[in-house]
């Protein structure tokens, strides 16, 4: 019996030494730059995972709602980081959760920062999110007059605490040249350090993109790093080049329902609500949903790129797996392929819990968003 | 007190009357073409709304997956169909489910057909699934050699009976002739139906997708009706004309937590987990995930066309909002904006809970997939 004979439908599998191998990869190099590693625990959102993440010196974790945030409460996490702009519609849950957790949150304006103060019974700390660039969301760096006009409107409250400046750069997903991101990066969070520290002598600057935290070897002065995918990483993170598909700790395991020789093609339930619907683009413009691995009773290998197959479309329940010709001369009805997905965090959002190679269930949060 | 009261954090909105019209609608075409309609439930997966449902005729429905219909069961559906191509390591599953519900599957080849006849020990009935040019799944509607070996095949067991033949049209998305895919879709299950009435004179022909039977008008001599989405609707269906925006019935209601006003975008929490990933394209190529609609006590209200605002990007959580003049004139943060979106089956998925506008949470299957 392996764990191979507990599965009958789509399920995410998650190998435990490559998850392990990949957080202690991180917090080696954290610790290498004098960083303090606070990962984002959306791509998890796992209290095993959490136990074993602690193994490497992880006490901190992130958080992308508070929803998630109470998931992770009571874990024995000496702080969890709501990254994520404040909604002020939240504030007596956050008033609930700051009762037994150490908690902080972040603010880009003052709107929220007064309804904080209006509302806030207990104490919380916070980040001022700054946008370097990326242009999602954030105070822009050279804004001081809306970051003092934040800070002043902080100081009214007993309850609110400034902890420092989180930087998340995630144009590095579709920007190639991440070191000259990175110069952006630093040097705005050097440049707010050197302006604020005066005031407020125990801030800390955080940065959080797993492309940039993989590859990057300069942080500057740069105190914490918060990336989340690298726990498990994925196809996009291979491609971005801060890993190798070795590297990929979790696939979805998916049963064959049709071969079609004559097609290559061959039939599997696993699709978008599993997988979720990120896509790459193979080198002939084609869409790529996701790459098939071979599952065998202590993980799975990865094909020869010569030998690869891929997931050329999915639509709700249904994958539709691009074969090769060795694939399409061995697979049978029945059989069971594993998928490394395109962006793990989705997936594992969308699958709501794992199962480890020795067929244990893991936890995730459920539909914590 | 309204239902806008009890919401903090991003929630899908249901509005009962848009839906029943919904259902109406459609009961009432195929009930004047002759058709009997047996939707498919994987866009609401409710019971709830199943009840609703069963007040305009309807007295059967059809599932995704072999965990929907387990869902399902019990519920006093006359049948549950699975209309997906069998998995035949669920036989044990579905032994145990047809104990106590009439069930249906699709069948699409051999391998399958004959573990069924191997290891079934209730009474299932089979659908086989025609691909009559949609390419995804099926059999090829002139592929009689294979039709009739899956039927020589069943014959073999006394647990398999068979039913008819289902066809889901399903590049009517993505190709603009309608009526020429229908035309395709009416010959092919007629022809089919002229070939083996003889030998099975109870069979049925059924067709599904919603844009398809929203628009047509001539349905030959095809007996069922199967389509999913036109319970809900969305803005995809609006694009391919089967429906009003005016017709979509659930929206995601979003908390502003941030406003830009010298970008024009709103910042709100609504993002990938929420609603999906699937896009539309904007007439100028931009992208659209979700379009702005106003909410209030009874309900929500659309903008008029040059006052549209949608959301052009989003990520795992965020979502931002292109907003129009008079939005980005009347926003404040801590509103709750609605969001109609643009796939309404994986939206209600991701969120696995509605919430009405009279304030009362009706269910959704979680993770039934």
């Amino acid at each position: 019996m392996t764990y191979l004979d507990q599965i009958t439908s789509p399920t995410l599998l998650i190998d435990e030494k490559i998850c392990r191998a990949n957080m202690k990869r991180m917090a080696d190099k954290a610790s290498r730059h004098g960083l303090k590693l606070v990962p984002h625990w959306k791509t998890a959102q796992s209290h095993e995972i959490g136990n074993w993440a602690k193994e490497y010196g992880i006490k901190e974790v992130t958080a992308s709602s508070i929803k998630m945030a109470e998931y992770l409460c009571g874990q024995g996490w000496e702080n969890i980081h709501i990254a994520f702009p404040f909604n002020p519609l939240e504030i007596p849950r956050l008033n609930r959760l700051a009762k037994s957790q150490s908690i902080s949150i972040q603010l880009i304006n003052t709107v929220t920062t007064q309804k904080l103060v209006d509302g806030l019974t207990k104490k919380v700390g916070f980040f001022i999110e700054i946008d370097a660039g990326y242009g999602r969301t954030g105070v822009k760096n050279t804004d001081f007059e809306l970051i003092d006009s934040i800070l002043q409107t902080a100081k009214t409250s007993e309850h609110l605490f400034f902890k420092g400046f989180y930087l998340h750069a995630g144009h590095s997903y579709y920007m190639p040249d991440i070191p000259a991101l990175y110069e952006q990066t630093r040097n705005a969070l050097s440049d707010l350090k050197t302006r604020y520290r005066k005031e407020y002598p125990n801030l800390v600057t955080r940065t959080g993109d797993t492309p940039g935290c993989a590859v990057m070897e300069d942080f500057g002065d740069i105190d914490e790093m918060g990336p989340g995918n690298f726990v498990f990483y994925d196809l996009m993170q291979v491609e971005l080049g801060g890993c190798e598909r070795s590297d990929v700790a979790v696939c979805l395991a998916v049963p064959v329902v049709d071969i079609n020789q004559e097609r290559g093609e061959i039939l599997v339930h696993g699709g978008g609500v599993h997988l979720a619907k990120d896509v790459l683009k193979n080198p002939d413009g084609s869409n790529n949903f996701g790459e098939v691995v071979y599952l065998n009773a202590s993980g799975w290998t990865i094909p020869d790129s010569k030998d690869r197959s891929y997931l050329k479309s999915i639509s709700q329940e249904h994958g539709v797996i691009k074969a090769s010709k060795s694939l399409l001369e061995t697979a049978k009805v029945g059989d069971l392929l594993g998928i490394l997905p395109i962006h793990s965090c989705m997936t594992a959002d969308a699958m709501g819990e794992y199962l480890s190679l020795d067929g244990k269930i893991i936890d995730h949060a459920e539909g914590c968003h």
